[in-house]
């Protein structure tokens, strides 16, 4: 290649033939082997957890991320971000918020947006972090390691000015509404009538107003959530309550939202809470998306969303991305809990850190960040950046009618609400997740649509598609129905060539989607255990099949797995063979239970989300020095 | 008075009468009773040590100082500056260097100006540091709150840039020469042509360099001491070479070029070390200032000057302000100690922090803080500010030549050096400070002066001169003839008026000159001991007298006393009555052994430091809330 001669000695990067040592390659070497390009992304180094989004006055989106240029590892966390007018392609902002202050020096961490905040302008709420202690679930923190402030923009979001460090400025919430906390940070800002007419415009004794309170008078409807938990005890949900409308330096705090106990679990298809909760959201949600109610529309269900620590396997970081359907109950002094109804999974996947926002007034949308499967970064310089997001999401209330009131799971425990209607029906309702139409109609458009004939799965095996993509970006559709009964599993494989393949699955019997990721890849670093997320099928009262439509986004070392409106499951490969590109049916234990597939579609092409963006955007690593260790907050890289 | 009607109830500022309660006065409502105006001050709130002090490309002075603007305690510690064409008027230049990045958000401490520094740009070495542990002489301190950075400047001052927070970057010194330091600050960086030819192009092998080092060729003669001690062991100045001409980055660490046991005292004549230093200078001297030479100068002496902790009153701060006249030594293995060989103190009075700088090629002038009298800060918000300056001083090698051999004082252990020279003669040396010519030149000029008439004290008491100033701006010059064995102390008495005054005596036998300050106010709240320092005068051979040249500064609050060309004692005095200006001869126990003094002047005005500045520069006090108590760093005052 054209670049060969610059390439460290032992270092090849020929993707026709195996792949030698990579870890002999240079920084950035393998920066657009695997990166994708139809999503938000850093321009390079470090990025995690979304932050800051919100619709601008004209209407475009801005899109901020936790990052860390020029580095593959979290540190010095700041706020990089860009913006969208069509939600599928971005102009980069850069960083545009870091830590400058005594209060948030340790990192400026996630925050969320007021739209008419301080002076009027948008403001985010942001977690300040001092280094005056340990910070993280597994600790006692120390008060005021973690705190709460704001920054406005006069620029919509171009640049940000943080509130003077002075009394009546930042933090403006600090003090904490439990001793030994695990965490306290992530503030979700959202305007709730709901919660507004249940707590009315409270005056209740036990309610505690941060010290920049001066009033007892509490009519806003505008509510924020902290992430947090308390050491030895659980994850917890802290409400506060915006204390005078307008105002963005005095929030009271009103009690526990949601408090569940050490790894606890709802169910097996709700993942596991784990002892610390960070980036939650609350949102009442209706059929079709963000309901604004103050209680009278039968068809809402308030749902929090929440990220959980310590609760899972280390290949998913300890991290689960759940969400529960919750009874909001308010007590006579003043405070609300929450009664779980049915819970679920956000994203079964090596993704995390889910957070919704308002969109066009009737949306919700929520966007999560996937890590990478190099757990061990052996390749993390040569990438030179670490972390991606995944498509955005409208989530709604998932209405399944008439389903045949003899299944048996809907007495279940699970990741749904049954409801026997008047009419003698029954209704199950779940957390309803779908891939913005704004993305789906931009890149079906600008896509190579090729239609495989409606077929039916009768012979184990994968069958290729007779169109192949050409590359690494694809989405690929498919309805697969299922007789009752029926034991097959099927699905698709993708990037795939003779020694690389990943391989996608659903199993009606165990009622498993699963992705297997042993054969993903010949560069044996990457993670290549299998993906698994529990799906419920169900079957409409008087019928004799079950329907699982796929809708499978691969945008390189991004696979996203979305299913029937309601499961996602978001997972990274990395195929080194440039011909790891194929895909087809796959299926396994079908004969005897053959499944009929149809309406499939195979888009080649995806769109690239950073038309104004270079081919390689990398801009070279750098190394903290020995500093960095001496601080031990970050290591540096 | 006009602005009578906004004071607080119960507060008076009427100076005609004896005070009130003027704690119940409002911020800043005393900012102009007890300024001082012919000095570097800073606008408004806080400031305590001198830094960054070079001369600029023009000639031009700039003078930085430590600040932390609109509070009145130390916190959020800052670099504030002013220039100056002509060393006696200033123009501000406000805050220019401020904590802002991981490795000084705790505080930009004292730093010193390399002028061919980064890139050719006027650079400072300053330390910074970060809240990961106890900072401060009485703990042993963290590896890492003190560290030593850089930043540059492009437009002579008025704005700096941090190197970038990397390998290669800040901060640049990090390592600890060694283990349990109680300090590790103030970097000052001189050129020492002496100590290069001592320690030659040394590639020894116990110089261990700093990371950023890539080359063990030492030729540079640029060096630097960084202050501090050994937890347990007592004060330690730590020796370091640049390591490349030009290169800011990369600095060896020598070895300890002072080390003192804890509170050790050279002689009553030279203060106590204490267990920590701060603020050291380092210079080689000789009768008109600044050497240059390698060694080859014989009438030159090598200085240490270096702040105290821990071994004095709590009224002084348990500080000292100490020099030390030294014999380097130089080993076979590359280190360079210092043989003291007489030692003596910079200012007795409430003053700290002395740093000398070099000015036009042969100079070099010292410049201190003196802090405030308040103690107890019970005034202090009313004030709105908290300290100032000393006038600067050049310092230089003081002879003495043809002193009475006689004298037993002479084999004292003590601040002088003694010489016998060839032709018979004995040579007295000591450390010359003399208030720089550039101000005595200005405040005279502009004062009216009047002479009072040579007379001869011998009766005890108060004898006002006939022309009495007219506010409290005044400079006082007398020369006082002892005859030997005189047993009367003399003097000035300042700020008087009959309810309050400021006694000002030298005492031949004791050979001490005090400063009582019983009398000073009629506010109860501030210090009013008596500040004591040591005066040896020598008599000449041939000669029945002895002679003190006293020049006393009086600039409102602040008293300077400074004596034949090397004593110095400044002080603080908060006269209430608007009529306490007065001043005059004072003597006590002079029958018998009367007194002659001539070549008395008065020069009543003083000048305006800052001809620029509004009457009252207080922008008011700021609060910096909780958070700074959670932070345990400052108090936020």
């Amino acid at each position: 290649s054209s670049n060969s001669s610059t390439l460290a000695a032992g270092c090849s990067l020929d993707q026709a033939t195996a792949p030698g040592n990579l870890t002999l390659c240079g920084n950035a070497t393998l920066f657009n082997v695997w990166r994708p390009k139809a999503r938000v992304i850093g321009r390079e180094g470090w990025a995690n957890d979304n932050m800051g989004i919100w619709q601008r006055d004209d209407g475009s989106l801005h899109v901020g991320w936790q990052c860390n240029p020029q580095h593959i590892q979290w540190g010095n966390i700041s706020m990089c971000a860009a913006t969208s007018t069509d939600l599928v392609t971005y102009t980069d902002l850069n960083k545009t918020l870091w830590p400058s202050e005594i209060y948030d020096i340790r990192g400026v961490f996630d925050g969320t947006i007021i739209k008419d905040g301080f002076n009027g302008k948008p403001s985010i709420l942001y977690t300040s972090t001092y280094p005056g202690g340990p910070l993280g679930a597994t600790v006692k923190e120390v008060e005021g390691v973690e705190t709460q402030s704001i920054a406005y923009t006069e620029d919509e979001g171009k640049s940000w000015i943080k509130l003077p460090y002075t009394a009546g400025g930042n933090p403006v919430i600090y003090d904490w509404p439990m001793q030994n906390l695990t965490g306290f940070r992530d503030p979700y800002v959202f305007k709730s009538p709901r919660l507004a007419a249940l707590l009315g415009s409270s005056s209740a004794t036990n309610i505690t107003s941060s010290s920049n309170s001066s009033s007892n008078s509490t009519e806003s409807d505008l509510f924020a959530t902290i992430s947090g938990g308390v050491h030895g005890k659980g994850a917890k949900l802290f409400l506060y309550r915006q204390n005078e409308t307008g105002n963005v330096l005095n929030w009271d705090y009103i009690s526990p939202l949601l408090e569940t106990g050490v790894n606890s679990s709802w169910s097996e298809w709700s993942g596991n809470t784990g002892n610390n909760f960070e980036t939650a959201s609350a949102n009442r949600l209706n059929a079709t998306g963000d309901a604004f109610d103050a209680g009278d529309d039968e068809t809402a269900v308030d749902f929090l969303s929440f990220g959980t620590e310590n609760g899972r396997d280390q290949i998913h970081q300890k991290h689960w991305a759940l969400w529960a359907a919750v009874n909001y109950t308010a007590t006579s002094n003043g405070t609300v809990s929450s009664e779980i109804l049915y819970a679920g999974v956000t994203d079964w996947g090596q993704s995390y850190a889910f957070v919704n926002f308002p969109y066009n007034g009737s949306r919700q949308i929520g966007i999560g960040w996937t890590y990478e499967g190099d757990t061990t970064m052996a390749l993390a310089k040569q990438q030179g950046y670490q972390g991606a997001f995944t498509a955005m999401r409208d989530v709604f209330v998932k209405y399944t009618p008439n389903v045949d009131p003899t299944d048996s799971d809907l007495s279940l425990k699970a990741s749904w609400g049954v409801k026997n209607e008047s009419d003698g029906t029954t209704t199950v309702s779940t957390l309803g997740q779908r891939i913005i139409p704004e993305l789906l109609s931009a890149w079906k458009a600008a896509a190579n649509v090729s239609t495989p004939n409606a077929t039916t799965l009768s012979s184990d095996g994968y069958q290729p598609f007779e169109q192949q993509p050409t590359d690494r970006y694809y989405v690929l559709k498919g309805q697969f129905d299922f007789e009752r009964n029926s034991t097959g599993s099927v699905g698709f494989r993708v990037l795939a060539s003779d020694s690389e393949y990943t391989d996608i699955l659903y199993d009606p019997v165990a009622q498993n989607l699963t992705v297997a990721r042993e054969m993903s890849s010949l560069v044996n670093s990457y993670d290549n255990t299998t993906e698994l997320g529990k799906l419920k099928l169900w079957r409409t009262l008087g019928s004799n099949t079950t329907t699982l439509n796929l809708t499978v986004i691969v945008d390189n070392s991004v696979i996203e797995v979305h299913a029937n409106d309601e499961f996602a499951l978001t997972t990274r490969v990395y195929p080194w063979l440039s011909n790891s590109t194929g895909t087809g049916f796959l299926s396994s234990n079908v004969s005897g239970s053959a499944v009929k597939v149809s309406n499939v579609e195979l888009w080649d092409g995806l769109v690239d989300a950073w038309p104004e963006r270079s081919t390689n955007t990398s801009t070279g690593l750098v190394w903290d020095g020995p500093t960095a260790a001496i601080y031990g907050l970050w290591t540096g890289i």
